[in-house]
């Protein structure tokens, strides 16, 4: 029989999980040497673990299915666990394998001892395991895998001390059987569709698996035979979206502005998804965003089948057959002018888009343009940052890269949160991955200083403000994207943009482009924020009307 | 009365938390506009949290008092945690603000919203707490820096809700009232004296505080006058050593090793110290280094006065007026020969030191020389990887920089390590300190290839080994740091490295040097590593005698 690590290895690949994010260190050292015993697992180092396991989230978004993450012990699960989080929110499934002390040295509390699973809690509150023998290993890992990919995907933390690993007596064991996901019964369904039937005003928010193409069908053949209107979640996990596919509207991240876009809905219908809460709280502001007099109904929950939920629904109002809206071809024109903006940059990528590209939108207050850029571009998946832990897009597009060889990968990225996970740029370089990075330099967490105006802390002095600016020095993200082995250009005009991009899409392999903006921002009176935005943002040509009354002098 | 985060802040100041090492986000705004309120304050912002909890680690390991973190929800503490964990281990003082959502956004389950409680047990076992209300916060937070400054050190948890932190009615506290530790009692003291002069073969191991001078040098008059051995923990919180200051041997990271120096001792008595260890497991060997027969015994604990328990010591044994032996003023004379080796970096520390340096070693595997090399050194301070959790050096560096502006700090890092926590560069540009990086860069984990043999594990095939090596591409440490800020030179001959160190020593500031230097072990075969290290990590000739018998054909 073989050894622990052996029979597990198997054991993963036959349950499907097929690619392994590593940073390992001694304690795994059995795991990594079984690799070579699994032809069917693809081992891919990263140089931090937040690396490991924000492209393990990636390729889950993109595959459907889980790849294991091998991390060292409890601190490598910790420098792991921001994107975790993300992955926990999006409802991504992940297998993490974390190396543990063999369990007879537990007890001598050598340096690297620390609670594991006190750790893991916090995103793997449903399974969390620390395997006690090698016999029961693979019985072990079936379950993690089980609890990984059952509806909705969860991050199971497999917690494997070195002894585990190294015995002899490991048992292969076949791949779980895991149920598909049902429908909503007829009663819920029958339900909705009265509701939408009342004649008041309702709309469908779509969350998680209800943004891919089937549900996106569904819901708007709804939408066009009742006439009411389907909101998306503020980040999805992966949305489809792009010409000929039906358009949805994001709620938007400001609390302000999504207060606005729910305003007159009295029945809002949930597809996997949350009703809408504020991402963060304001002193005197309320958390849930939905008007005071608006019904919550749902239609089907993460454990069900958002597609088919859809589709029942829209069989129930003889919406079967109704004809979608669906997205025109409209790509921007070539952004012109000489200075270079965050908004000419999300132009720039709309004007280029590839065919079937993968988007990974982590540009912070430089992408607000973006879902209005690329909203008639060629169909496209987008990836968001889910559970609002920066440091996720350039991770995610490693795990993308793997997931799809054939098709290029974009990642928008704002300065501040490159820094969090900038070593994903080597992986990318020594995988070869078709992946372009798109680093927005505003030489600030731009964001934060709209929050400190948000929170009402207007007493911010230099102290304050230095905390948000990111000069002195300002980063050059080319060069070290150049010391990671990614080939990098720094950029500062439209045109230098443009033709940057136009040569990254043009080669294989990964690059990335340094663009040098001013915060998106500057110039304006943070004031007027809600207005601004509300001409910006993609959102329809009434909510910014009521935004004009509201602000107008 | 002031908010809750101006009172927090004053409390903090009075308490003697005087830097806030911050990597703040919407949550923690409040108490980032509070900090220009506290002149007494300073706020040094870090990009990644890691770098943030490192800084704080070092700075209390030169200050002796802690500092504060200041970060973003359980993301953020996730990302601190590996840095954390080091602190705990190495006994050292840090307050953790982390900054929540306010009590009322808790149950909508926003974005960032995780138990972040569960996560800061891992490194707060003893002190975790969530403030409930503005009117008790500075109460908390004194509770958090006595819980931190007690003996020993440890890292407390405060978590800030941002409604506690944004409301009325702060009501700042006091300093908290902190005994001063006191010394063994005198039937402990008179037991150790007695087993010292039993005539069995004995040794005191030092640990945490007892490896300052006054600790050191009590032991070294025990020693000399009793004709027992001294040895200091394998990797030490701070240690004062140098020209003039008792020479200590340190207990080797490699148990094959760390077996052998302990091999005659019948008595060990520990100052706060636990008996050795290994740093992991491995088939078939133990985990406890001590010879069988061994006795242990305790002369003081971590809650003890270490300095004062050794100097009661050398009372009762009569030594107080010993003359302890003390280390030669010896450096190591100028590297010769073109090719560059991590040997030859180490004698070229030795060397050039300077006085009274700060000398952080997370060299790794290329650091094996430098205790040899640095032992008749000028006197500096020695600041080691306490935890096991890589990322920790270039960190320290930013802390220990901060708490000793007037010192020249030495970070010798390995390029694994380095990129843990590379962000750390920027925060030593933006606040100028005055810190030499030597990254060795092998372009590998060289220390887990000798891992992967140590484990048994040998039957590694190509994606094995390809875990382990961090070629194709290879790291261009010198291009990341220019672009982080700090000027940097890669270096391929001896002569080159000695120019660059000179002129990095000669003028303050930040700067880097990137050692191309070979895998310390390539050409040598690894199972003659113990006698190999034998020879070289300054280990005494007795030992170095008994690995040749033990491993010679």
């Amino acid at each position: 029989m073989p050894n622990g690590a052996r029979a597990l290895m198997s054991t993963l690949v036959n349950a499907g999980v097929e690619v392994c994010f590593t940073n390992p260190g001694t304690s795994e050292m059995h795991f990594v040497a079984a690799l070579d015993s699994a032809p069917g697992m693809r081992a891919v180092l990263c140089l931090f673990e937040g690396v490991a396991t924000g492209a393990a989230d990636g390729y889950a978004r993109m595959t459907g299915k889980p790849a294991a993450t091998l991390l060292h012990l409890g601190c490598g699960l910790g420098n792991g666990l921001a994107n975790l989080h993300n992955a926990r929110k999006g409802k991504v499934p992940i297998v993490n394998i974390v190396g543990d002390h063999a369990t007879h040295h537990v007890p001598f509390d050598a340096q690297l001892q620390s609670d594991i699973e006190t750790v893991a809690r916090n995103v793997s509150p449903t399974f969390v395991r620390t395997s006690r023998s090698t016999a029961e290993l693979c019985r072990d890992a079936v379950d993690a895998v089980k609890a990984a990919r059952g509806l909705p995907g969860k991050v199971a933390t497999l917690i494997l001390p070195a002894d585990v690993s190294w015995g002899e007596g490991g048992v292969p064991e076949p791949p779980p059987q895991i149920p598909p996901p049902e429908p909503a019964d007829d009663a819920t369904v029958n339900a909705i569709a009265s509701v939408i039937g009342s004649g008041r005003s309702a709309a469908l928010l779509l969350g998680g698996g209800a943004l891919g193409e089937d549900a996106l069908l569904a819901a708007a053949r709804v939408a066009a035979a009742n006439g009411i209107k389907v909101f998306a979640e503020t980040f999805p996990t992966r949305m489809e979206r792009g010409a000929g596919l039906p358009p949805v509207e994001r709620i938007a991240y400001l609390a302000e502005l999504a207060s606005v876009q729910v305003a007159d809905i009295e029945e809002l219908i949930l597809v996997d998804a949350k009703a809408p809460v504020s991402f963060f709280a304001y002193p005197g502001k309320k958390s849930l965003l939905v008007p005071d007099g608006c019904k919550l109904h749902t239609l089907s929950t993460p454990e069900q089948d958002a597609a088919g939920s859809l589709e029942k629904l829209a069989r129930a109002l003889g919406a079967d057959q109704a004809t979608p809206k669906l997205a025109p071809q409209a790509r921007p024109g070539r952004p012109r002018g000489k200075k270079l903006t965050a908004e000419k940059v999300c132009k720039a990528v709309g004007h280029l888009l590839p065919d079937n590209a993968i988007l990974i939108d982590e540009a912070i207050s430089s992408g607000l343009m973006l879902p209005r850029f690329t909203a008639g571009a060629p169909r496209h998946d987008l990836i968001t940052l889910t559970g609002g832990a920066i440091g996720q897009g350039l991770p995610n597009a490693i795990g993308a890269a793997i997931a799809c060889p054939d098709r290029p990968v974009l990642a928008l990225i704002g300065d501040g949160t490159a820094m969090y996970t900038i070593q994903s740029l080597w992986t990318l370089a020594r995988e070869s991955l078709d992946v372009t990075c798109i680093i927005f330099n505003n030489a600030s967490y731009s964001v934060l200083n709209i929050e400190l105006e948000r929170v009402g802390a207007e007493e911010a002095g230099p102290k304050a403000r230095s905390q948000l600016d990111l000069n002195g020095p300002i980063l050059n993200f080319a060069r070290i994207a150049e010391g990671m082995g990614v080939p990098a250009t720094r950029v500062s005009t439209t045109e230098d943009f443009l033709q940057a991009l136009e040569s990254a899409l043009a080669k294989r392999g990964p690059s990335l482009i340094e663009a040098m903006v001013p915060p998106t921002l500057s110039g304006l009176k943070l004031k007027l924020l809600p207005h601004v935005l509300g001409s910006l943002d993609g959102l329809p040509r009434p909510i910014a009307r009521i935004l004009k009354r509201k602000i107008a002098p």
